[in-house]
């Protein structure tokens, strides 16, 4: 991979104290090493930056890893992943780190142990010190759609969330709404931010006031769309249309419309975000911001792929773009 | 796993006449042995019913195959499989067959390779060579919810089609419809055929005349459902409530309905069937059957690990129960 590694393994073991054998097994990722002196270990290495050298990776596997599993939504990355890797002869190792959005420490051992071609991690992110044990191996990572704000060396699949938001609102705008509201997911992830943002901007070029009592931050999930849109539609002047932050919250939202009587897109126009495989099987079919998350996927995999054959990709960030797909959930106010 | 290996395989390797580490590269799966070469080795390791013993299996990964991937359906059998994989300590190797039934020659040789633990198959069958094989090496394999019809001594979970069939119906009969219809999958798949015979004897046990008009076999997707609802909507005796066989045909039915000007339920009934998530998201809420996939994907994996523990599973199949879930997209007929 690169060759900064002029310090040999053995003068690393001599100096930390212990045999080459426990350094080997520490640098593969193996447990029968005790975890203070695996932690020491791998300072030592890490100060030395040390890399891996002679032991080529499997070229096996690519290591796919989620926060969490949303039904469509990543099945579509998954799909990508896997066409990029099968193409490639890999296999895919599929890990969910559940509630943390930084897998664990279980597995960036099996990692190590399984010595995969990259990592392409979606939603998550990943801790300094695991970063540092990936790079010690020339293992790259890939980060799809960065939950955090990574630093400027992660390399990245984004999409282009402020144009969507930009989008979104500008399409409810040009219909003649005036009273919109955004549902958008968590206040800690850019990619809420930057959809927030691109609402913001295309109410200020139309002139139109921002308040803040139509912003609402949540999660992605059907619940918390049908929750904000309940309490927006309760409000003294509420909305006339919703712009959420995925199709799931727009699902919840539509759902809290027909609850208060209302009829979309007559009564209350929605647009979602993602373009999921469903979103033209609703009903209303739902106008929405269509997210490449297929490509996505095959984008990161395919940058992951690159970086393990030593190529120093110019961009490590990249952001695919998104647009608008218009159908049947949104139209004019009827007041 | 099984003592049956009373010929050790250098007796194996001097009887056809090639070197024995010709013979481990086969048992190993590794390619650089020429096609016909490991063909014919093969047949020897299988006439002799050749258990690979000692060499235990990595004890790293199960194997999970699909098909196809399907929106949200495949998402809660991939959580089951990954729930019950991570909680043994063991990374999930994903593989989709693409447009086989059975996955190739190629996933064969990786699986032989990688030495999973176990191998879950969803919606795909494997050809007997290659059961033969993972059965020489001892790595057990179930299916899924199976697809074609396999032979009694395939381990399988699946879930109780005819039951889903049968209630689906029976449900629609009580709300007083006599002209129903049923669109499932694909003739040659048993989950299909289960279904519409639930459905007959459900038309049979009201007395309710069964019209084969009314039967239609296409897949699971929405644009199926959507074709067969319109043609079934343009009889000149139409329905007036769809069986559907998926959550997404009944989509398409939904669809298919609203272009006919039909309100779902008022005009148009429609039962789904899986109870994906979004289910109880759409508008109007689907009554459907839900099939328990997270779980079957549980059962199945921990089939496959109690298999490879050595457990001769009394039962090696077992089919879920089903149950109805009534919601909003079912009421008395308008006419």
């Amino acid at each position: 991979m690169t060759d900064g590694s002029r310090v040999t393994l053995a003068a690393i073991a001599a100096e930390a104290g212990v045999s080459l054998a426990t350094m080997s097994k520490v640098l593969n990722g193996r447990t029968d090493v005790a975890p203070d002196t695996r932690a020491r270990l791998e300072e030592h290495l890490a100060r030395h930056g040390y890399m891996r050298r002679g032991a080529s990776p499997r070229k096996e596997f690519v290591e796919l890893v989620f926060h969490e599993l949303e039904p469509s939504w990543s099945m579509e990355v998954i799909e990508g992943v896997e066409d990029v890797a099968h193409a490639a002869g890999l296999s895919v190792v599929l890990t969910v780190s559940g509630d943390r959005h930084t897998p664990s420490a279980d597995w960036i051992d099996g990692v190590l142990r399984r010595r995969p071609v990259g990592v392409v991690l979606v939603f998550s992110d990943i801790q300094e010190r695991h970063r540092e044990k990936l790079r010690s191996r020339g293992i790259p990572f890939v980060i799809v759609d960065p939950a955090g704000d990574p630093s400027p060396d992660v390399p990245s699949v984004g999409s282009a969330n402020w144009s969507g938001g930009l989008m979104a609102t500008r399409h409810l705008i040009e219909l003649g709404h005036r009273r919109i509201a955004a549902i958008t997911g968590p206040e800690d992830m850019m990619c809420s931010l930057a959809r927030v943002d691109g609402y913001r901007s295309a109410m200020n070029a139309a002139g139109l006031p921002i308040d803040p009592d139509l912003i609402r931050f949540g999660d992605f999930h059907p619940a918390g769309g049908e929750r904000h849109a309940h309490d927006l539609l309760a409000l003294a002047d509420p909305p006339t249309a919703i712009f959420a932050g995925s199709d799931l919250q727009a699902l919840g939202a539509i759902a809290a419309g027909s609850a208060a009587g209302l009829r979309v897109p007559d009564d209350l126009s929605v647009v979602g975000y993602d373009d999921i495989a469903l979103a033209r099987w609703m009903s209303p079919q739902l106008t929405t911001v269509h997210q490449p998350l297929r490509r996505m996927g095959e984008e990161a995999t395919r940058l992951a792929l690159r970086l393990a054959d030593g190529a120093t990709a110019e961009t490590l960030r990249m952001d695919l773009a998104t647009h608008l797909v218009v159908r049947g959930s949104t139209a004019a106010p009827s007041r």
